[in-house]
């Protein structure tokens, strides 16, 4: 049987952990990562190494790598933040790797590939674009925000709706990944920051296009829990109304929901000091057929130290999305 | 025929130079390193990570690492330097390498062991001292100066001699780089800065004594040039007398000199702006033997961007250097 060819599209924690979940099934698979991040070690990427922003496609790699022998320390490497040293705490070892090898090869996409053989990545990792863009934010307010680094980490009132969202200059898709796209069976949006990791790829031009006319299925994963300064109150068809918005209607073969609402009420108290809560599972039956699932990983997550981004500690489980992925859908297309 | 046990050291390029010609010979080599770096990237690790300098065994790493595949891309690595990025540029990817492995697995020594299989190394590269010390230059004119960096540049009248070096705490000999002293059947020393290179490996208790009471033949390379701030106007016969202050005398088995001083004017012109010239060889036969040959490298050495310590030019050449020593020293010993 020919390996189905699954694409990842997103960015961030979510994806890593999808990919983490596939990375040893019998499948082809390539993300397809946003380069619009902005903040901490990609804001001195951009601005003092005029590099395209790598930590996204970092968390992949570390994702994709091989976990065994030469491979498995320099994950560990690339996972790295330095907490010491003026001017170096904070960057992560991978981005610094990213930035040396660029410069050593002239060449952003060359250091993209070296790297992902010396780290024996299973599958294939494309940024989106490969132009230099900055995400803007429009809210229900009028107010317009630039930058991915202030969308994540809102210094307005973070309820307010983002109601449009672009890049600055207008971004073209990576042909590579157009034709990921294209060639796909099955197309995977999500889980992760709506407006900072997966709509940024869906307004690369070309991309919107190739999804509606790729033949593969395409499948959504809802997020476990809103975030203020973007979903704040988001119930699960806000979701997918949003993607509808910038992929258009009745693409979405799937939605996968988690069922599972049983978590420790000292971690839904510490989301609520974020103002974020689980997010409400309203679905209806619709043009697309959704599978509720528990999702839910029993692992909380830690803050590596140097890292001074908010991150999220309930996550997806990825066995369990990767099984019902392949049981459910792969399977049965 | 069982392999001869090499021991190489000192630090620096001159034993970058000696460990690249014997890499791939029929030998069994350890580099023993001097550990009281002070300038640059190596100030930032001391003071910053509160390691020990690297930048020493980062060269050796590199003349030792197997150069194909994944280690000719790593290698190519711990030899780049930053020059972007404020509080990265001037730092060596080599050093923060070092510096990321090293908090991963809160030990130096272990992080050194990883790297050096990472980069298959041809050999072992070892630590004269775990011990935290610096360099304590005591001149003619009574004074004093602390700091490998300040002893390499000095800020004072270059041509004082120094009558006096030690380090501050006292140093102890790392027991790993003892047994290899001790069961070596050659010990080469320099070429390389007299005072930063070499002796910093002498002042180390127990490295005197080891030498002495191990049955190796000694053989000490002179240097190519002399060097303002350490060697103004030294012969030949003061590198011996120097070697043999610290090491006690009839040591020393083998001596050798470069007899090609066919050098470009142009070059010579170069150092003579830093107030260095061509070592005058005014050696008489000793105790030792005197090995005259040409050992002149051919290739003239460029900075990397970045860079902002003074480098040789002119170098041994590693291919000459490893000829005499396995075919007049080795088979003959």
């Amino acid at each position: 049987m020919k390996k189905p060819k699954i694409v990842v599209l997103g960015g961030g924690t979510g994806t890593f952990v999808v990919l983490s979940g596939l990375k040893d099934k019998p499948v082809e698979l390539t993300a397809i990562i946003s380069m619009m991040d902005s903040g901490g070690s990609n804001r001195v990427l951009r601005d003092e190494f005029g590099l395209l922003p790598t930590s996204d496609i970092r968390q992949c790699l570390v994702a994709l790598a091989q976990d065994s022998g030469d491979q498995e320390i320099l994950r560990q490497l690339f996972t790295y933040r330095f907490h010491q040293g003026v001017g170096i705490s904070g960057m992560t070892f991978g981005n610094l790797f990213m930035a040396a090898l660029s410069d050593i090869y002239k060449d952003q996409v060359k250091a993209l590939e070296i790297v992902q053989k010396l780290l024996r990545i299973k599958g294939k990792i494309l940024p989106v674009t490969l132009d230099d863009v900055h995400l803007v934010a429009r809210y229900e307010n009028g107010h317009q925000v630039v930058g991915e680094h202030y969308i994540d980490e809102p210094r307005h009132d973070g309820k307010l709706r983002i109601v449009e969202i672009e890049t600055i200059p207008k971004a073209r898709i990576y042909p590579p990944a157009k034709k990921a796209i294209l060639e796909a069976d099955l197309i995977i949006l999500g889980p992760g920051d709506l407006y900072t990791s997966l709509i940024p790829n869906l307004i690369v031009e070309g991309v919107r296009e190739s999804i509606r006319k790729s033949k593969a299925k395409k499948v959504f994963i809802v997020n476990l829990m809103t975030k203020y300064g973007q979903t704040f109150g988001f119930k699960a068809s806000d979701f997918i109304l949003e993607i509808e918005k910038y992929l258009g209607k009745k693409i979405i073969d799937f939605v996968l929901v988690n069922s599972n609402r049983d978590i420790p009420k000292s971690i839904l108290k510490r989301y609520e000091e974020e103002k974020a809560k689980l997010v409400e599972d309203d679905l209806k039956e619709s043009y697309f057929k959704i599978i509720r699932a528990d999702f839910l990983s029993p692992v909380e997550v830690k803050k590596a130290a140097g890292d001074s981004l908010k991150r999220s500690i309930l996550r997806h489980d990825s066995g369990k999305l990767a099984k019902v992925i392949l049981d459910k859908i792969v399977l049965l297309s």
